[in-house]
């Protein structure tokens, strides 16, 4: 499959520096107007009007705007990575525990896992994640560590770590998370301990990240599986494919239509505010500004992938 | 954005129709697997074990192989049409009637209508079809005439028309069509009379049309909006582009995610078994064959696509 | 069973037209609080500032106070006779077509009756009572005559009649009502033309009553099924005993909990605010008051009846 | 109140022995058509085809049939007496954390949990018992002696105490539960630690007890608060008439309303086979049969209260 849509030439000529200062600029606007999460006091001290942006080629060679080394939490864009993991460990079976489809709107998420008896939607819903980082726990003996290898790895930045006031405040307020945990479990989808399983995913969920980590750390996804500055290969072709159709049905909660249909790209959201996202064969992108919309997807950070598409001229459709 | 992922050189080496003869023997086990949509006797009747298959290149060239000349009841394909012509005609308003999301399983559909106040999640599930309907027979006085006009151009075949009977045997079995457009009317979101806009979709829904037909007919969607054949341009390229973002995310019912997990194109499917599929600036694909998998798509007709990426490694992921 | 709890003497002995004088007095500062039903104009101009009740003892023996000989729209009230016209005819085999337990709280009605496969939770909430209509039409060449004779001889008042302005709002609001009648139709549980059972839905609830009558009208729910001054059985007392407990558990749309714990009676609300209740062996009670409480009950009503049972010491409990 | 329903003649006048006897008979029947819950292997070991029942009138007669003395585990009766004790402790406050509506099917009870925000819909669904529970633990400092205790006192059976296999068992099964509470948690409305709130409901769920002592320890139920053979008021009048409500309301899971049709008492059925019932002002009644229908209720068991009301014509309704 390699290669097919990639076009070095065309995207050699675009102006990418250009195209993302402007980009920086025509957001301004929009940066008042999100609102921080604020379920947990570490995040909601956050100030809102940030806004950083990176793009890193096949190649390696990157172009950066704003606060793109500014460090955020990456919340849920890491349920990518421990998908990654857990697809390469279990390979097809892992679908036997969570689905593949969008979760209609949140309001209805409980009774959907009730009603296909507690196999969650798909691995980006918390209920899905939850399942895999349960797949996880379940197989290796030190899961965070290898997570966390996993990230400085892909992301060549081995000073990545947990925040542990965010980690101590999440278990703190992981109520809900717990609720889904044992619902599970009461159905059988959950092999081991539910703490042990809360403890791995509010681990990974609060590690911190910049843009430019992000763009580094999402190529082999750009790139079918294989890191195109290391040669190492975490998932075959077809797989690093299923996760990018993934995430471009499922990637940005209950906005993934809204998404695919104003950006038309894969890609990845966390409560922090970050975004990641990838352009098959060509590039990836992170993106990051801490003010939400009521999705709780980074508004400003949509803005800008809606707006680098406009501007490039680059759609997966 | 025209061209971006067009890859003639590529696309022209592909061996197409030795791979769709393969497809069409691999497929065969499959044929007698599925179960023809028997709601109405029009439908029941058909014999399961059919199958055929045509790929249409933005050039015209096609690659034929099975029964793609044999006619099928298009069904839920015909959305796509009705979409654009309502899209071409309301432009971004059409949004404020209709969502973009997927609407997770089907058996709380009408509790999220309840839930979100008469819009529907998408334009492609039932409801948010009678609302599309809707906007066409509140707009245009002879909307039936015109729709059909509009697929003798796309698909080059002015003999195409409804099947009568299957019009007549669906609007006798439509009470669930007719519940959901008195709901949607209770809340205001459907202007016309009940009965104008259930004639007009039972009217699109039941034209037959063969697997050459609708490989031409969705070549402009593959063409970002204009028709390769007759330049002739039924939508802006960024609506083009929306509708197959659309397609890949809400195409196939609650089987979207899995359908962009195994096959990853956009594509609409019936449940006269007929699926029409894209690659952007590539190629459009029609297939057929009437049994059905449990989601209502065709089953060999979804195993055919996935073969067909499979071999060419054409993905938009 | 007759008259194990019936108890003339302790009856005979309470001050009754003292007691719903006071009631008079104390609901005065409640009249203001409630909002009068608005989903069709001709219900939105009555003034709520209005109260009337009628108690009427088995012997007829009738206490009034207020505007108790004021007419008003009884609205959901008329389905408990539309319920005993359909169980006398039926018997048993009614429960086939429609369920006898409460709906939860109504945002989820319609998944309930999708979930339940077309069959009602109950015959009070709409869905339910166009079943009761349905089996009602289906069986009788008059059935809107018929019911209206009915009404006439329980209320001995053969002045009662439909209002024409309101069954006409109704019914060029009834989008809803139409959308559950094609749903339950869609399911197979519904027999004749949809249209014709809206004409006679529509006709009870439109029919206007004052509490005089309506205390009269529940008499025989009072007497085991059969009128009291008339000696006409129109029930078994089994089943009289069975519409009772059908009032106490579901007369109060989604407050019959609330109803029960706060007056303890079996009763029937409309939005046009009146309530009809009963004392089994003793009393039956017409109580009316326009302004409605969130549930859609007489705020005012239901506050008068809680006072009744407070007064007089009576519960069934 | 007290006494108005009451009529020690008539009900003096009854053949209890006889009718209870009978009752034996004629159930013997449906002693094999239940089904024992097994969802813990304690309660599975039971035998289905067991029949008892007692029946004591407010001076302490009682009158018993088949295994009356025989003991099972009471499970969800039990919730009877916690609420009883907290809405002694907090009055009507209570009803601010938990509501008093019938909770419709079971399969969307979370859907509802999550639309009302975490106030579970009444205190006999197992959320609105967990509520119930966190009441009494967050306020006492040995909840588990004290309930302990109470039911010494109301049964008097001093030797009544808790499985503590059925305790383990629940326990290690009680994922479920434990969603539940971690659930209402996150949205505030509990305030003690999940686990001792959960050891709390646990431990009183499983207490044995017997039909003999069933009867008496629903006694004050039926006397208006007040236990007849030793004095001790528990509950104010109009408390004991609105717990009595509940029970007609939602005593019987998902069979509430079809319970009040057939049996017309007031009751509340736990999963171990047991009902109890109380008919105001006259007796209380305890009956087991370990085979349960699909709603979890003892199918005999109702059989057996509907034969009692049919033979004895005493209903409240």
């Amino acid at each position: 499959m390699s290669g097919f849509f990639h076009n070095d030439i065309r995207v050699s000529k675009l102006p990418l520096q250009e195209i993302i200062d402007e980009i920086r600029e025509e957001v301004g606007p929009f940066l008042s107007q999100g609102k921080v999460a604020d379920y947990i006091p570490e995040l909601g001290r956050v100030k809102p009007e940030q806004f950083g942006m990176a793009v890193t080629l096949l190649n390696g060679q990157t172009f950066e705007t704003g606060q793109s080394r500014d460090n955020f939490s990456i919340q849920s864009i890491s349920k990518v990575f421990a998908l990654t993991i857990a697809f390469a460990e279990w390979g097809d079976q892992l679908w036997l525990k969570v689905g593949r489809e969008p979760s209609g709107n949140p309001f209805n998420s409980l009774v959907q896992l009730e009603h296909e008896a507690g196999k969650p939607r798909n691995p980006f819903i918390n209920a899905g994640a939850l399942v895999v980082a349960d797949s996880i726990v379940s197989r290796f003996s030190e899961p965070t560590d290898m997570i966390i290898d996993f990230m400085h790895e892909i992301s060549g930045n081995s000073g990545l770590e947990m925040d542990s006031n965010v980690f101590d405040s999440e278990k703190e307020h992981g109520h809900r998370n717990a609720a889904l945990a044992h619902f599970m479990k009461s159905y059988g989808n959950m092999e081991s301990e539910v703490n042990e399983v809360l403890n791995f995913y509010f681990g990974h969920c609060s590690v911190r990240m910049n843009c430019f980590d992000l763009a580094h750390a999402f190529l082999y996804l750009a790139n079918h599986g294989k890191h195109p500055l290391t040669a190492k290969v975490y998932l075959a072709a077809s797989q690093a494919k299923r996760i990018n159709s993934l995430m471009l049905t499922c990637g940005t909660y209950d906005a993934a239509g809204d998404f695919a249909f104003r950006v038309g790209l894969p890609g990845k959201s966390g409560v922090g505010g970050g975004i990641a996202a990838i352009i098959p064969g060509c590039m990836s992108i992170g993106v990051w500004s801490p003010g939400l919309d009521k999705h709780g997807n980074s508004l400003a950070g949509i803005k800008a992938l809606e707006l680098f598409t406009t501007k490039t001229e680059i759609s997966i459709f």
